[in-house]
């Protein structure tokens, strides 16, 4: 249950209550699913107590669907805000201390919370990324969701690609991938998918333009969707007719520095340690200035998550987490070549979620 | 030149530069278009100077298009961060005291830019609203682009409308506008569609469910689309074969409200005073507790802006502001009916944006 591991991790920092505005986290610990349109328009926060039942705020644009979905929360509706309803809510709950989540509150709203809890005696602290932390490690549940996501994503790219034709523009193909996945039945894309065609390619987040798709040049197709909540992402990169024999030997490469850093994730392994097996065969082939991003990244109710895989992270992966292991190798006035799969981290060895090997092994 | 007009403003408050950090804020400035996936994950900030000349903070995967579309900025890339490259750049800049918007910074990295500066004997100071407020008043050129995005969403309106049949859901109704949206030259929907059918008409912000429409209840669609970055934002409320007379009695009632608003609108006009024009026809009818919102907000690269209309709002209307003017009436378990369109405000009276007139007329 990850209500009691919050309340212990809240003793542990001698906190009596974290307000959880991070949607994902909110979503996690609810399963209340409404989304927020900006920052600045919350579907509504969580009040974990140490000690008494946990409440769902929001407002009554809400209300039905806050009812329906957080069956464990008790529902408080403000009409005048949220800081509002607080400064009536906190003196009756015993709170003296309460976290907040710093990476996922304005500062001005944080500057008026600490105002308001101030008059109250109460002291607001800072509380950064104790939810992340445990959303790292999925359940079987959670594994469950995002295989469901990375399949479906994997659908709606074979479909797209069974129709693309040279002349179609990056935008076009982007448009349609998106439609495709609306209609085969996810809730949208997890971000803008990105279409790169021939020189375009050559950015790793090219946003798709007019330039239409050429006959031979490597295509870059960067997509994922969401499903129950849970993302998938993944890139192909294909050619239209036959590819070249650089744009093979690209391919082989980056393919290469791919089952490199999959033979060597296991749980004790590092990110750091991961970015490395792949860095090292794009290095030895020359293209090592050519690969300027990290590894991978954590993905689950968020699409890039913890934990990173990069040359920075000295951190151990467990069991349970879910990365991409995506190398790339971008070529400026050339293009670019990368091939992303997700796989979950297990104790010897980790598992591929992926099936589709279109272009991966030429 | 609004940048003028900024730097005034900068020196009237003793600063000698601000770090602007909203999306809208920063596109109105410098014509950057690019996305920001989240707060967390800027697409690059503008750090206008009271002197110097201004710059785009970004990274390398949106130098290209900043420097396509920035042009009277100078571009300066971060690799390891904002405040890394701020760091940097200020103790040159000569600037002792900097702006930021505390509405649009996380706690967290405010409290990292704070503790940085001070380190250089810089005094970072929140200036909040000094974009927004230039933004309330559009130019004649923004003005044609939201005109042109309400005659395209008009469009895209028609062109659902008279497909929709009995059986269809909320969600496939809604699906459908947000891809002809996008297949007719838009860059998508400014928010998330809504389409409430019956009962579900009566959540003003209902998230289109599986329900499928039925003959002759209220259907509720708020629908709005960007163009050029610029928004548009359109309800009607429609029935699919006969309305009832209830039906046709409350849709008069929303539509008297609407036009009771619109004649009041004008420069020197409050927000107040709008809302309470519409406010007192539904009152007078008897439904005065149904209609729970208030009567409109400002639109222009975000759907929702300065200044509502609304009860609380007594400051005056100027001429080049576009607001919204949408009244309703919910009725739980019934259904709700909600009309809105756009209008300029003049020196005197107002310009309405719209052209469509389904059902507001029964």
């Amino acid at each position: 249950m990850p209500l009691d591991t919050i309340r212990a991790r809240l003793q542990q920092r001698h906190l009596d209550a974290l307000l959880v505005t991070q949607p994902e986290n909110r979503r996690y610990l609810s399963g209340y699913t409404a989304h927020d349109s900006s920052i600045a328009e919350s579907a509504g926060v969580l009040l974990i107590s140490a000690k008494g039942a946990p409440l769902l705020l929001t407002d009554s644009r809400f209300a039905l669907q806050a009812e329906r979905e957080a069956t464990g929360f008790t529902m408080r509706l403000y009409q005048r805000g949220l800081l509002a309803l607080l400064k009536n809510l906190l003196p009756g709950l015993a709170i003296r201390r309460l976290g907040f989540e710093p990476h996922w509150m304005l500062y001005s709203t944080a500057t008026a919370l600490l105002k308001m809890t101030s008059t109250l005696n109460i002291e607001a602290a800072p509380v950064g990324g104790l939810i992340e932390t445990l959303r790292r490690c999925k359940s079987a549940r959670e594994i469950e969701h995002i295989q469901a996501a990375v399949l479906l994503n994997e659908q709606v790219f074979q479909t797209v690609f069974a129709t693309l034709r040279p002349g179609q523009t990056e935008r076009q193909v982007a448009d349609r991938i998106e439609q495709t996945m609306r209609q085969m039945g996810s809730e949208g894309p997890a971000f803008e998918t990105i279409v790169g065609a021939g020189p375009n390619g050559a950015l790793p987040h090219a946003v798709p333009s007019d330039r239409p798709l050429r006959r031979g040049e490597p295509i870059v197709i960067d997509m994922g969707l969401r499903l129950n909540g849970y993302c998938s992402d993944m890139t192909r990169t294909v050619v239209l007719g036959k590819p070249d024999d650089k744009t093979k030997e690209i391919i082989r490469i980056v393919r290469q520095a791919q089952q490199a850093a999959t033979k060597v994730i296991r749980g004790g392994c590092t990110g750091r340690e991961a970015d490395r097996a792949a860095r090292q065969v794009i290095n030895a082939a020359g293209y090592g200035k050519y690969f300027g991003h990290g590894l991978g990244h954590g993905v689950g109710l968020a699409v890039h998550e913890a934990p990173p895989l990069n040359r920075r992270n000295r951190g151990q992966l467990t069991p349970g987490m879910v990365v991409t292991v995506e190398p790339g190798i971008y070529l400026p006035d050339w293009g670019g070549v990368r091939l992303e799969n997700m796989v979950v981290v297990k104790t010897s060895g980790c598992e591929l979620l992926n099936q589709d090997t279109t272009f991966l092994d030429i």
